[in-house]
């Protein structure tokens, strides 16, 4: 058994076959700090040959999954100029390739908002369960930001139609159009009722040998085609581009002052 | 602000960053002819880029959308030989990528007939809206043709186990059953349903930043992957063959006369 | 009108422009032999260029569709080594890329049991009829195995989003959930629905032109894009590894012992 990594921003918790990773920043709503995109990272890479670890769960502290990127870190790139902002968005997309090729079966639980890369989350896991009042949205346009590296993975995750609605009107939806849209698989009505679920998932996953499900999983990604290391990059580069650009500076700023960017009023 | 092109088978009405284009032969319902394909070409060239055009809507007049290729053109293409209905089919094809590819978000407002070239301008809009009773329909193959430029972008809106069924048993089918196939977002029940849901659509996509919400499309697209220009000059090529062959002289002279094609009898 | 071959597997009957080919092993509950596949391949080859078939309809004998492979070509490639197991598992690929691109319309009527390598076939007919209470399934992870022909065929069918939990969970589903997955199009609640509703789709198939309808479904293959040689070789390769490896083993023979395999207890 591998020894995992000291965490900050994550709660772990291994028992049976399984391992519990807790998004714990509750303050921020469980907001994606670089610390916890690395963290999230190292985990992963510490049980990616161990067998013997054969589901993630990953769900969030305080009735939230994730609120999306954190705020302070893109204080933080704005000082240091445009090559930060594409490396922070950058590695939050290799973070989602890395869940997405996972060997374990990938869970995540569902709660309060899954909003932009709390989202993008969503769509690299094997199984997603939510609850019916879960707040899902891709808010960044709205800020006159893109959801760089999100936006393959949605495709890929509810396909072409459904994507360009949401992300080009910045629609907030429920847990129950989540599941209708196939984004999640299982829409529960109280934490009871999401704990049973996800009993009942990890008993089937539990019963699939842990190599072949490995294999399954790779031989699955493969035939689905993946979003690029190319087109991740590019998002990235377009990423800086908005977030230093007039709509990205205005729509930030609209933000922190709790008023509407000048495109909306 | 650019100047439109003056156009006789479109209304052209803008106002608050919105582009209202009605496509206006009612008489034929809004058959797709030549010229409205040029038109429509000459409308989006003219707006793109200019990001104060923020949303096009398209719908049609007198209570149908579009219900398909134009029979008078058909006959000039058949006068003239393989090579004009290449054109001809292939300038559909053009029409449907550029709409695609309009930085603009694109709505369509479906009503009475969506057929053929009908059906494949509704499958490149950002956001669709049916009326309840609309009919959708690919009725090619029961004419002896293909929907050549257009079944790309069918299997790409709605997925090919989907697209397989409608084209090969040329299916009808009406507002509720397309939203529950995933062509269309919404379904409403009357004329002043349909302009509320217009209302509210149009004022999500005006929160968002028309810079971040062309760049953020132009990333979905990519995300997507797109039908080739290699495919759609093939498919284009086999529109050809076939409307010259056996099948579609029957199909379409049986059409004419109101009478069953040889192989349905 | 070609001659058929004659076949000890399957029963054929030909009538009006359509071959109805009958799964015909009831006392294996239709289990995929290597003769049915061999035979289902040569009736394939000989109505290939024969407009005058103009669907082809798969069912079962005995009130099953098709339970996944045969045990006994199982065993005997066991004695013969890892080549065996790879030619096996491919020989079903090459079958499920043949029809897929079968010049007629395929028809597939799923009762009882679709499981493994039935569901494979179910993911490439062009329409697909369930009864209610049909059992779906991909069981092969829960034997240690890779469902390894099959899998970039439900990809395509049911997209990665739903693949992914059926074959990591090995879930069984009924008739009413495959539809709702969109891997079948009708649901039906008796023998007689089913048998109604087949009639209407062919009489539907049957007011399509034979040559548009062949030319219109490779244009949507190539549209789809397809399953490679490439990969379905690979995961022939994959499959021979998981069959003979420890978890294909044991997993085959806890299945056989009727008890559970070690990982699952």
């Amino acid at each position: 058994m591998n020894s995992l990594p000291v965490c900050q921003t994550l709660l772990l918790e291994r028992h049976n076959g399984v391992l519990h990773i807790t998004l714990n920043r509750p303050e921020s709503r469980n907001a994606m700090s670089l610390q916890m995109v690395a963290e999230l990272r190292a985990v992963l890479a510490a049980v990616h040959d161990d067998r013997a670890v054969r589901a993630l769960v990953i769900s969030g502290a305080g009735g939230h999954f994730c609120a999306g990127g954190d705020i302070k870190d893109m204080a933080n790139a704005r000082a240091q100029g445009p090559q930060a902002y594409r490396d922070l968005n950058r590695a939050f997309g290799a973070l989602l390739q890395e869940v997405q090729h996972a060997p374990q079966v990938v869970i995540t639980v569902l709660q309060g908002a899954v909003l932009g890369g709390g989202f993008g989350l969503a769509c690299v896991s094997d199984v997603a369960l939510a609850d019916h009042q879960a707040q899902f949205g891709l808010p960044e346009t709205s800020l006159g930001l893109l959801p760089a590296q999100i936006a393959p993975f949605v495709v890929q995750r509810i396909g072409l139609t459904q994507t360009r609605r949401l992300a080009l009107t910045a629609a907030r939806f429920d847990g129950t159009h989540a599941r209708r849209m196939g984004l999640v698989h299982f829409v529960e009505h109280d934490q009871q009722a999401l704990a049973e679920r996800l009993e009942e998932v990890l008993a089937h996953v539990l019963c699939c040998a842990p190599g072949a499900n490995a294999q399954t999983k790779k031989l699955l990604l493969a035939s689905a085609g993946q979003p690029s290391d190319e087109l991740l990059d590019q998002a990235a580069e377009w990423f800086s581009e908005a977030v230093t650009g007039a709509e990205g500076i205005e729509g930030t700023m609209a933000f922190v002052q709790k008023r509407k960017p000048g495109w909306a009023s």
